[in-house]
Formats: C-alpha cells, structure tokens, sequence
C-alpha cells in the first residue's frame, strides 16, 4: 500500500515572535518540519506534499533544501486543518493509497508511532493518534467503544462524563486519499472561529458507518513548538534524548549537559567527548576517536583514533582520516587529512589535500580564495610545512617536500624539495634601544601637545 | 518631590572570604552595589550617597567608575544600620525630599518596587519594604493594622501571634529627610550588638504620633549576597530572568543555559545565539543577527543580519555594520566595520576601520602597537587584504587596493594598487630528504650522547 | 601498624560497552581506579597491590603510569570478590599488617572513612563498611549486635526481620593480613554463580570466634559506576563537589556548573573563573588571578594576579608568573613565563622561556620542531616580539631585543639589537584593480567552459 504524508505548515506562529515562519525554526540544527517529514519517512512515503502560507517561499526555499522530493502547496488563507489539508488535493490527484496528516511545528513523533498508524489503516477507514496527557484539561477528547472511536468531542462541549476520559486528540490522521478528501468536502465551518476542522472527519466518518479508531503515543511526542521557550525546551528534550542514546551506545560525555548533537550525529564507541562540544549536522565520527574541549563540527568525518581539539572547527567536508590530529584554533574545511596528519595549532586548511603523515606547522593557512576564485592546496605525503607558511592555491607540494617557516609559496614544490622564501636576517645591535627611546619621546611630545589643546 | 537614594555598603561580608569588600563582587558583570543604584535610578534621585566602610577606598573607586554623580561618605566604625544612615546626613545637608535607604548587597529591588515606596510615602511618613517569603521563620515581622504598620518585632522577641505574621521586614526604608534624620538620632543601641538599627524608627516614629506603611515586594527581590555560593545563585537568578525575557523578546537561544548576559546586553528580535556565547558589559545585537557559538562579546555593537562567531571575540570599541561577518579566532577590537566587511578566519583587528565589502584574509594582523603607542589602520571600501598580511600601523590601505599574501605593510597603500613585500621562492632540489637525514643522524647522536651521560 | 591496600580491579564492566577496562575509565581527569588508590593513600599504606583480570595489560600501563609503587596481580578467571583478594596473596608474602579492601570501580569512598576502619580493626578482627541507603531494597544486610557484626545476609536470603534492616553491604573490607587470608581459605563457592565471595568471611570469622564489626560511612561514597549513564553521574557529583568546595574556599565561579574541574586542580582565593573553564589534571592557580571564560589548563601554575584568556590554552609545563598576560588564541606549552610578560593574541608559545615584561606580538610561533627534534626559544627581559614573528629555535632573544613584524629569526639576536627579515615593501598602482579584472575574466571563462560540459 502506498502511503502520502501531508504535512500542515501554513500556520504564522505568532507567539514566535518572529518574521521566520513558525515552522522553520531549527532544532538540533534541522527545522521543525524537517522532524515531522524525517519521522513520515519511517513508513517510505511515494509522496510529500508541505502545505504552506505564512512565509510560504521561505517555507518553498528550505524545502527544497531539506526535502527536494516534496511538493509544496498553499494554502492562501489559513480557514482550519481541514481546509489545509483539501490544499494537498490537487497535488495527490491520482494518487491510490493512505494520507497520514502530520504536523510541520510537532517534531517528536517518532516513526514507530507513524507506522503503527498505518497498520492500524488496514482495519480501519480512518486512524486518529491519540495521547494521554498527565493533565488532559484543555484539548478534546477520543470517546473510544473497544477498538471503535466513536467520536472526538472538543473540550468546551464535553460532557463531565466526556470530560473524565483522558485519552485526548493530537490532530494526526490517517485515511485512504479518496475517503479523506471525500470526508473532507462535508466538513462546514460553522462553528466560533469559522475554520474547517480536520478532525471532524470523524463524525461524518461514522455517519457513513465507517470505522474509525486511535492509535495511542507517548504524550511527550506530541509536543508542540508555539514560541521561543518550547522551542528551547524541544531542543533541550532533544538533546537529552541524544545524550542518552549516546551514553548508552557506548560513547564517554564527560558532561553530557554541555555537548551539543545535530539531528544527524553519529558518534561511534569508546569516542570521548569532553565538555563543551557542538555537533551541527552532516557529522559522522567513528569509534575510538577522542573529540576534546570546546571543538566544533559541521559536516565532517573524523575516523578511528583521530584526535580532534580542544578549539578545533571541523565545517563541511572535512574528512579525517584514521589518527589524524587536528589541534587548537584550527579550521579546516573541504579538506580531506590522510591517516596520520596534523594540523597541531592556529591553521586554516580549506580545499585541500594533505597527505598520510605530514606535518603542518603552526601558523599554516591555505590561502584558497583570490577574491574572485577559490583554489585547491595539494600536500604529499610525509611532507613537513614550516610554521606560517601560506600556500598560495592552486599550488602543490609534493611527498617528503619542506616549506621554511615563514614561506610564501606561491610554485608548486616538487617532493623532496625544500621551498623557502625568506629575506635575509638582519640583527642592527643597539637599535631597539635607541628605537625605544624615540618612541617614548615621541610620545611624551604627542601627550604634552594633547594635554596643550586641553588647557 | 525630589528623592535621595543612600545605599548602605560598608559591610565587610566575611563570609564572602574575600579582600574584595562584598559590594564590589559582580553579577552580571556589574558590582552589586551598582544593581542597587540601577534599580533606584528608576525613581530619578537627585541625589545618591553610597555609605562605605570596609574597603572604602575601592569602594570609592568602583563609584567613581560606575556612578560618578554619587557621593561616597564613610561609616569608619560599623555600628548598625542606623548609624550607616546618619553617616550620610552631612552630604544631604539642604536636601529636601524623601530618602530612600537601599542595600549594596541586595541586588534585585525591581524598579517598579522602589516607585511603589515613593508613591506610598505620599500617604506615610515612613515607608518600609516588606516581603512574604515561603518560610519567615528568622526575619522580623512587620505588624500591620489595616494600612498602618504599627511595630517592627524581632523574631527573638516576637510573641506566638506576632511569629504567625508572615510579613516579613526587609530593611528598606523610605521617609523624608527632616524627619528620618530626626528619627535615627533617637534611635539608641541598647541591645546585644550594641547597634543602632535602622528598622527602630518605626517604633520611634508611632511614639510620636506619625504615620508608617509598608510596601510589599516578591520575596526574591529581597535576595542578600552573603558568601560565594550565593552569589553564584543570584548570577543564576539574573541569568534565568535574562533568557527568559529574551525568548520573549524572539530571540532564539539554542540553549539557553549556556548563554550568560551581562546587565545591560540588549539582542534584537530574530537574533539567533547558539550554545555557550558570552556577553560583557556594553553589547547591543540588533535584529536578524547570527551569534554563533563559543563567541565572546564585550562593548560591542552588532548590525543587522552580521555573523559573529563561532569562537569570534569582540572587544570594546568593536562595531559591526550590517551583515559584517567575524569568523573564528578572530578578535576585534576598537575598530569599525562597514557593511559586508568579512573578517574569518584567525585575525586580530585593532584600532582600525574597515571599509565595506572588503575582505581580510586569513591571519591578517593590525601592528596597532610600537612598544609604547598605539596607531591606526584605516583600510578602504572593496579592498582585498591577503592571507597573513601585517598592517604596521599607523598606515593607510586604500579602496580596491590589495595586499599580497604574507607581506608586511609599512608605507600606505592607494587605491587600486597592489602592494606585495615577499622575497622570492626558492626550490631546492632533494634538499628535504637530506636535511630530513641530516636531522635524523643528529638526533641519533645526541641520543647516544645522553644515553652515555645516563650511564 | 603497617596497611596494605588491595584494589580489586578485574571486572569486565560489560555494562559499559567498551574496551577499555571499567576501572580505566575516567572522573575529573583520573582513573576510576585511581579514584580509589588516592583515598587510600590517607592510611599511608606501606603497599599496594591491584587485583587486574579484563584488560590487564591496559591496566598495568594505566598503574604504571599513576601509581607506580603498586604491584599489579593477575586474576585469571574472575572467580568472586573473594578469589581476587587471594590472587593478591603471594604479593603481600611477609607482609604483616592490616589489608584494606577497595573497589576500583567505587571512586568516592572518602580518606576519613578508610581511617575509620583502620581505627576500628583496633578493636575488632574484621571490619566491614557498611552503609545505609534511601532505598535498601536489593542489598545485602549487615546484621549487627551492639558493635558486633553478627553476618552478612544477601538480600533473597534474607528474612522478614532481616530485611527491615538498613544497614546494607558496601564489599570493603579490613582485617589482619594472615587472618584474612586464613579465612579466605576457607570461603567455598557452594552457590548459584559458583563464586567466592569475600563478604562470606564473616561467617566464617564467627565461627571461630573472631570479633567482627561495621563501620558506617555515607551512602554517596559507595557509589560504583557500571555504565556511562553513571560514570557521567559519578563525573557529576564530583564535579558538583568540587565547585562547592572552591566557592567555599573564597573563589569566584561567574557560573559554577560550566566550569570542570580535575582531580588535583587547586584555586587559590580571590581568583575570577568566568564560565565555560575546563581544568585538565595538574594545574594551579594563585590567589587573585582570573580565568576567563573559554580557557582550558593542564598541567600548569598561573600565579598571583595573572589573566588568562578568553580562549587561552595552557598545556604542561606552561609556568606563569604574577601578572602574566596570555590572550585569546593562545597556546603556551612547556614554557616559563616571568613576571608582566604578556602574550595576548593568536600565538603558540612551546619549549620557551620569556623574560619579565617582555610584550609577545600577535601571530607569534616558537617553531619548536624541526620534524625530528624540539628546540627551545629563550626570549629576554623587556623585549619586544613584533607581530607574526617566526622563532626558528633553538634561538635566543636578548633583553630589550626588538624583532621587526613578519620576522623569521633563525639567528640569535643580542641584547638591545633590532632584528628584521623582510623584504622591501612594493606598491605596484592600479595593479589590483587589473588582477581583479583578470579573475573576474578568468572565472567568467572557466563557468562558461563548465556550462558546456554540462550541456
């Protein structure tokens, strides 16, 4: 059975506080939608259609970052997730298959819950998750008979009875493409707020003797981000999570509560991480590695036994190799290390090559931009770069090669040179004195000739 | 009506364990005396008296640095609260209006609650601050018949009813100047500490007939700084509050924990700050800014949709014009950046302005420093500062210009020229191999050397 | 009367997830094993032995290394607690004194407590530690008449009444040597896991008549660590201690949960640690110096009155005396700074000495290596290192040296000297703006070319 995610992102998200659309606020480095579709993605959706309103081309523009296979549509007017949810219709035309109905600013969902709502599809026409808060006071509840929901009842119409029942609605559904559009177009909006509701599909759903049932979910997945402060404490239920999956998976957070995961963070067994360490997304590092103070890591790779800071920013395509060493205040960026490598201190490497066992000095930069252009740095193997050399790209230094310290290197250094570009060293005894003794006078006339204008 | 603010901070804070006097111990990056002082600046004092005693000189010091308008007079014997109040009566001798008695250790007077004392005082000779903590059990109460405060009982000497009073005294106090003067010279010591206290001018006060109130704030504004730990707790206070309120202002905090805002920090709406930044004193961000993260900022200014960080310092003075972007390891400091300039990577940029959409190359240096002065670095719009360039200041680049890679600027550069000071690169064939072998053979003997010696 | 300590440390710890033995992994920058070895080293012990089993080999390295009066004893098969104390049997031969049972995966038994049980042996022939935890539910009880400890019963064996007991089995132990060993001769394996177990010598020893009692210690000191979950909880509480402990001892922690401190760190009073502070092992810091936020130490002594940082790394061997200044990106290692030198920008100071206020440039680097072999850089007294200075050690810098910005010395230079390598500054006009046009031309060139392999 194919199955289409329809995922409701329209809304403006006024207690954000924000000219970003609502959805669109990051998490663990990943927008909120982008959660929602990752969790859809469990149960390998042919379609994804995004409905979007408010800052719908921004919401347009990261969704084709993010999830270049969906579709968005608008939604012009937001008039109810009922009416959101019609928007997605063009889109499926022609599509066989169940809708789930998910929620572009409701990140936690897990994929497991998605699927078990598609299983339950195949005994039912229509799937409602469902969750028991630890105080269901204000949302609507799911007035269940057996396996059979019977009806949704808002939490201002309920009755004391109804209103005992803690089993309460989280808005999610699932139903075959046809039945739900079918339900959808009776759905009226007579109610206070003049919107079309999604969830009363059910009523008219059993009106029309079909069968309707919920799926229940952990309350904590439901969660919802409605301004700055439960964005913050999503990412704060995120990370927890993620720092326990990593302890447990055998990796050492000499502070769990200071180190930061993306997302997308894989970190491999009997890594140390020491505190304060922040993984932004794309970063995969293998087993054995040591990930020191302070480090920051964007898109990069970092194999067994490499070391990594403290105060070293690994950004997109770094890729270390086995035992590579990157040390303090460097960066290195779309750069590939081979095993063995190091960059100990104060370097920028970026597009480059550097080669098994070479050592890059202090002070290294390569230098890939020209203003205009960025070029490539090519280093050998078992090459030795003296202290502040800079490697004026494109330029490339071969196996065994040396640079003195200080080099400009603009050539390319055959392997076995040595390149040097260095003036000549003249010591002109009793000139710092005297020097000194200038600049103190001259200081001493600036400073009377300041206190003069003064007066 | 004028007011008159005296702030009572001539206690020594023993338990602080510190040479430092407890006043001067920080929050916020500010002393706890100058908290106080903000929080009564509310009420537009004409006048404001600080009483030191312990460390009085440094004392001194700290008021002239932060609250120059304020007069510091001293309490040579610490005698009790009273008598640190009639320390200030020479000062505000010819001062009509109300007094207002505040604590140098007690930080968190909101100004609203200072306001709410002058209000009542209209009504009252005396105004006292109370406050109704979750357990009152050690402080004096405040006995109150309708609006009137009738007496100040110590807990010690309070009866079983007087104890079940849960208003409690916080010890400030609010009255005319004529008369609080007049009120404290008949307050006596005759107590176990011989000391004269402030809260006896209540009694004092109802003996002849006149009237007192209190005002009541919540408890956590009464909040005294007495040893380490809690000082450390009222930086957690400040701290909470200031996140929270930024959250609410649409600022996103990744982790909010791990921000720390000075007292005065103001970030625009829409800012983003990623985990672990620091503000110092004297920060403003305006909206849509990028604060990334391991970034320290201190007198600063950061323009629209800039990009600091991560592991950017910027220092006082520094001023980032929109969407300027300060890389990593890169300091600034006294220096002014147009729109677009991009500083990113490993630079220290001092004394200097930079014109827009001019790009500084990695490891660049301003020489700002001879050994005794410091000079300026004016660089122009458009200019292209290459890697590893020394700006020996005071020197000029101009608009378009460039620097070659690694040269040392002495002389001013005009527009549009290149400037370049390299010594020529030399290749020498085979030369690393042997001066590889070379070092090895040395190493080799050196160790057999020392292993001889070891013998 | 001499101790002897035996540490029991063969335990696979499978809980982990590692292969690294449990006892290796690390709290506050130190062995879980030698957590242990440190808290027994209060009663002075006159000899260690370490019971190892799992990973031996990475054990006895890890002895070696921390504590190399231990003698390491193999536990082949890990057969019970009371098995291992026998392998340390043949190592204590001759030894005549009291035996100390420990943990090495129970980091936080205290120096007083072991001392209390040494005291206690006094009057009893087996001393056991006991303790009594919120929620006793799952271990062993001591079962006590008066001061006698009648026997240890496991929790499934234990009785109605027995059960009701809160005093619980820690598993250390202290007895005469010839006397445990005796006993343990006696210990069978007649139970479900077929092990020794140690506790079972208390049976035995009243059997015989023996005098046996329990001392108490706190719950948290028994605390093992079998998981990461709880090596981080274990890292934690010592962490919380130790910020408790330094606020105590009249230091300044801004934020005292992001400052990390070590096993032997040690801060004197009246020193400043902003946030975000992590001390590596060895390191101290005199009374009055500042730590600013982002610094990381090992190894190293600050002294009075210095400041360092932001972003300062201080390695082993970095020595700084009163009033030294390290900066923002600097790294110092295996260095003697003297009094009022400062380093204060984006330098890499190793194998050096620097003289009393001489002024460090920025961008300066001790080329320390030359591939095979360290060098040392002896810099004077009042000298003066121009920015991005190269010093090609070994090399010497006199008093009142100065050295041109963009140097590289590879020459010492003699007291009051200016040294400078630099070529000659050329200003080529109107040449960037022509270069600029070329790349823009070339890019424009090499896109088009693109563009058509792409068609």
């Amino acid at each position: 059975m194919s199955t289409a995610l329809v995922i409701l992102a329209a809304g403006m998200g006024s207690r954000m506080n924000s000219d970003l659309p609502k959805v669109l606020h990051k998490i663990a480095g990943a927008p909120l939608l982008v959660h929602a579709i990752t969790s859809g993605a469990a149960v390998n959706p042919s379609r994804l259609v995004v409905v979007a309103g408010h800052g719908a081309d921004q919401v347009r523009s990261a969704v084709e970052d993010w999830a270049p296979e969906a579709e968005v549509v608008i939604q012009a007017e937001q008039l109810g997730t009922g009416h959101a949810v019609l928007q997605a219709r063009e889109a499926l035309e022609g599509f066989e298959g169940d809708v789930i109905v998910l929620y572009g600013d409701t990140p936690f969902i897990q994929p497991d819950t998605i699927a078990r709502m598609v299983e339950a599809r195949q005994q039912h026409d229509v799937v409602v998750l469902g969750f028991e808060p630890e105080d269901p006071a204000r949302y609507g509840r799911l007035v269940m008979d057996g396996d059979q929901l019977q009806r949704i009842v808002e939490y201002k119409d309920a009755s004391e009875a109804e209103r005992a029942i803690t089993l309460c609605n989280s808005g999610l559904v699932a139903a075959d493409a046809t039945v739900l559009f079918d339900l959808l177009d009776q759905v009226g909006n007579d109610n206070a707020a003049g919107e079309y509701y999604l969830p009363d599909i059910v009523a008219i759903a059993k009106d029309r003797n079909l069968s309707a049932t919920a799926v229940t979910c952990d309350p904590s997945e439901t969660l919802g981000v409605n301004s700055r402060t439960e964005l913050a404490q999503a990412e704060a239920l995120f990370q927890a999570r993620a720092r326990a999956e990593a302890l447990e998976n055998g990796v050492t957070l000499q502070a769990p509560e200071t180190v930061f995961f993306a997302h997308d963070t894989y970190v491999g067994r009997d890594t140390v991480v020491e505190p304060n360490v922040v993984f932004g997304p794309g970063v995969t590092v293998e087993s054995g590695a040591e990930i020191r103070a302070f480090s920051h890591l964007e898109g990069c790779h970092v194999s067994q036994g490499a070391q990594v800071g403290p105060y070293a920013r690994l950004r997109p395509g770094a890729e270390l190799a086995e035992k590579v060493r990157i040390g303090n205040f460097v960066e290195v960026k779309n750069a590939i290390l081979d095993e063995g490598a190091k960059v100990n201190h104060l370097s920028y490497i970026g597009d480059a090559t550097v080669g098994a066992a070479t050592n890059i000095g202090a002070g290294t930069i390569t230098c890939n931009y020209d203003g205009v252009m960025k070029h490539r740095t090519e280093i050998g193997n078992h090459a030795f770069i003296g202290s502040n050399t800079m490697l004026v790209a494109p330029v490339k230094v071969g196996n065994r090669a040396m640079t003195g310290s200080g080099s400009v290197i603009t050539k390319d250094v055959e392997a076995d040179a040595l390149a040097v570009s260095r003036a000549r060293q003249e010591n002109k005894a009793g000139f710092a004195s005297k020097l000194y003794d200038m600049l103190v006078a001259k200081k001493a006339k600036r400073d009377a000739e300041k206190n003069k204008e003064n007066l």
